[in-house]
């Protein structure tokens, strides 16, 4: 087995055992390869939650004693915190449960007021289904058609293909930034392009995007982005809505509860500006606490080049994978060449749960299913893939294990 | 000052030392009245939580690793946990963000089958905004029409005026199971049998009854029940919504995503059956094994008599502070005698925020404002009140702090 890569990962400062979830019962590193199901969290973010359900634990924008000034104060600190990391504005940073929440927020706020019968919506056939079933859910409600943007060979986005698909009918198109099943980036200045010349709006599902590549929003041209706090070493129950400032202030209320307001009687209730317009009830206040110490973590880790150092490191880790799995015959490589950070692939005769199911015998821990993208299983006429996804602590062993398990499998089934 | 109560509080076995959040940054006993607002949790909340967020984490109901295997069993156990809490069925527990969103969920997706042009829905004056607000956003959409039944004197509300103001027309009766402004506790039984005797359903607010009172939800007669994680000693981010098995079956998808989902096609999907058809993307994993912790702890604290008998101890704390309060002159009470561990007043010539930041600097916190309620803070012909509400770790020393900065404030603006 051949470990050189050809290009040399960038230094990630991230150490392994900064993270408890990568140890196993027995004490040993466990080689963790689902990062794109969920990262495993720093002691840092697990301190940060403990702190902040401990010792500072108040409610946030309503107390008048002095702790919960001041948890307002870190909750809306964590909200900059966003802001900062995606390149966007403070006011633009709406918290939600969770990526899917986000999408379904758009889709039923702005969606609801401006997409009519008749219109249509653009996915791809790669999308999540949390990127499409919230738009089927709008369109069922209020009569809109949704089209399907193909992929190319590589599987990627066909943008030729959007570009000759879109139509001033297209109200919204909806993609993901980076597949969660074949890693494949999409190129969002062209597709932002491609949208806003019909007079579209672009969403980006930034879930696989955000904990891997450096992201600013002006850059990327989109109206909406969507990510997820516990895919960016962040706790579980948080995620991010980013739109832009001039949508968001637009956009009706969706959820009605407290925080949301402005007045409440019952002849008449007026509602906050966003982004609080879009945030009813007690928020999710140490999870955002949290999440803030993610990010600190993540950009610290990721040493100087930042981002797009840890965004080569992965795409390193997942050259030097595609190179090794690549000589073993049995074995189809999914997805394009150069990924962020994920490698699919099926094992003739093997399906890809007993992949899995060996590999946990051996410490590893990967992902086999459809992972919620049947669309796309359809599409390469397999049930199932076997997904390897890396993160900020993934190194060389996690692909020596990786490889000792499947050589294993071979065995097993050979 | 006379510190004798006329009922004995029944032993309650939580140890304020228990919960970190009750210590000022100089080590000192911290007098936190807010607990209507947020409760504390206690250390094995957040042990709970540090476990699941390090050692024990991963995702749930997808990864064919073991891991993932033993989350998903501690996620459903947690489930299991809230189900026995409420004395409902396992398949009746919905995980939403907050109660917030479990009445949102309620109104968009029962109401938005079951609520037509012309049809009338049943609030009170003293709901909560979150009671009140995703019912007009319904009303509005449906062209609904929204009733307000009143309040008595004492601050209950009027079952008399509920009986003779529901009509055939009426689908849904929605009403706050214990006031968070005034403590009062509704006649649940009552309630339903109106509601049910012309057809409608009765949605039951229990974000103040679930942390101070046994739960069953047969007994109650109710079709909906929402509480608040937070409120019940446990993290934020996460909520139940409990709904009957035959309503739960029948309510189309609200948010669509992963894990809610049968097939997913672009010419069709299919759902999941309830509760997963309302459980959108990645679930608040961490949080659903923190709320059984907090669970395991209050009714362990509980002790012998259970929730009973916090009920009686925290009604215990409000009659000794009500009787203290009301030998202040200048002090009127609000509410009834008898509530479930709050009190609300006003102090004749001083703000209610003005007396918070006085009592703030004596180390007691309590809530000043209208408490999301402002069509009862109309009612009641004044902007806001003080409200000092009790936890399972309220105790006599609570209100001695309590009447020194009253008696502090009386000097000031005397």
């Amino acid at each position: 087995m051949n470990m050189q890569a050809n290009i040399a990962p960038p230094r990630v400062d991230a150490d392994w055992t900064d993270f408890p979830g990568l140890y196993t019962p027995e004490g040993e590193r466990w080689h963790y390869l689902d990062t794109a199901a969920t990262a495993q969290k720093p002691q840092t973010v697990i301190d940060a939650m403990s702190r902040a359900l401990g010792m500072d634990y108040a409610t946030v924008h309503r107390g008048v004693y002095s702790r919960s000034a001041q948890m307002t104060l870190g909750f809306e600190a964590a909200r900059k915190r966003v802001a900062d990391f995606i390149g966007g504005k403070e006011d633009e940073v709406v918290f939600v449960r969770g990526a899917t929440e986000g999408i379904n927020l758009v889709a039923q706020s702005w969606g609801g007021a401006n997409i009519g019968a008749g219109d249509r919506i653009m996915l791809s056939q790669l999308e999540h289904h949390s990127n499409i079933v919230p738009w089927q859910l709008l369109a069922k409600r209020v009569g809109a058609e949704i089209d399907v943007c193909p992929i190319t060979e590589d599987g990627e986005i066909d943008l030729d293909a959007l570009e000759a698909m879109l139509t001033p009918h297209h109200k919204i198109v909806a993609l993901a930034h980076v597949s969660n099943v074949l890693g494949s980036v999409l190129s969002a200045k062209r597709a932002a392009a491609a949208a806003h010349a019909v007079g579209a709006k672009l969403l980006l599902d930034g879930c696989q995007s955000a904990p891997r590549m450096r992201l600013a929003m002006d850059e990327l041209g989109c109206d909406f982005f969507v990510m997820s706090g516990h895919k960016l070493y962040g706790p579980t129950g948080i995620g991010v809505l980013w739109a832009r400032e001039d949508i968001l202030a637009e956009m009706p209320p969706w959820q009605g509860g407290g925080a949301m307001i402005d007045q409440v009687a019952f002849e008449k209730t007026t509602y906050a500006p966003a982004p609080q317009r879009f945030e009813a009830g007690t928020p999710m206040i140490t999870e955002a606490i949290a999440l803030h110490a993610a990010l600190d973590y993540l950009e610290a880790a990721a040493g100087e080049a930042g981002m797009a150092g840890l965004y080569a490191h992965e795409n390193s880790l997942v050259r030097q994978t595609r190179e090794e799995l690549s000589r073993i015959n049995s074995i189809r490589l999914l997805g394009p060449e150069s990924s962020a950070g994920i490698v699919s692939f099926v094992m003739e005769g093997v399906h890809p749960h007993d992949l899995g199911t060996i590999l946990d015998e051996e410490n590893v821990a990967i992902r086999a299913g459809h992972h919620c993208a049947q669309p796309l299983m359809e599409h390469l006429g397999i049930p199932a893939t076997a997904r390897a996804s890396f993160g900020i602590y993934s190194d060389d062993s996690d692909i020596v294990a990786l490889m000792r398990g499947i050589e294993r499998t071979q065995k097993i089934f050979g």
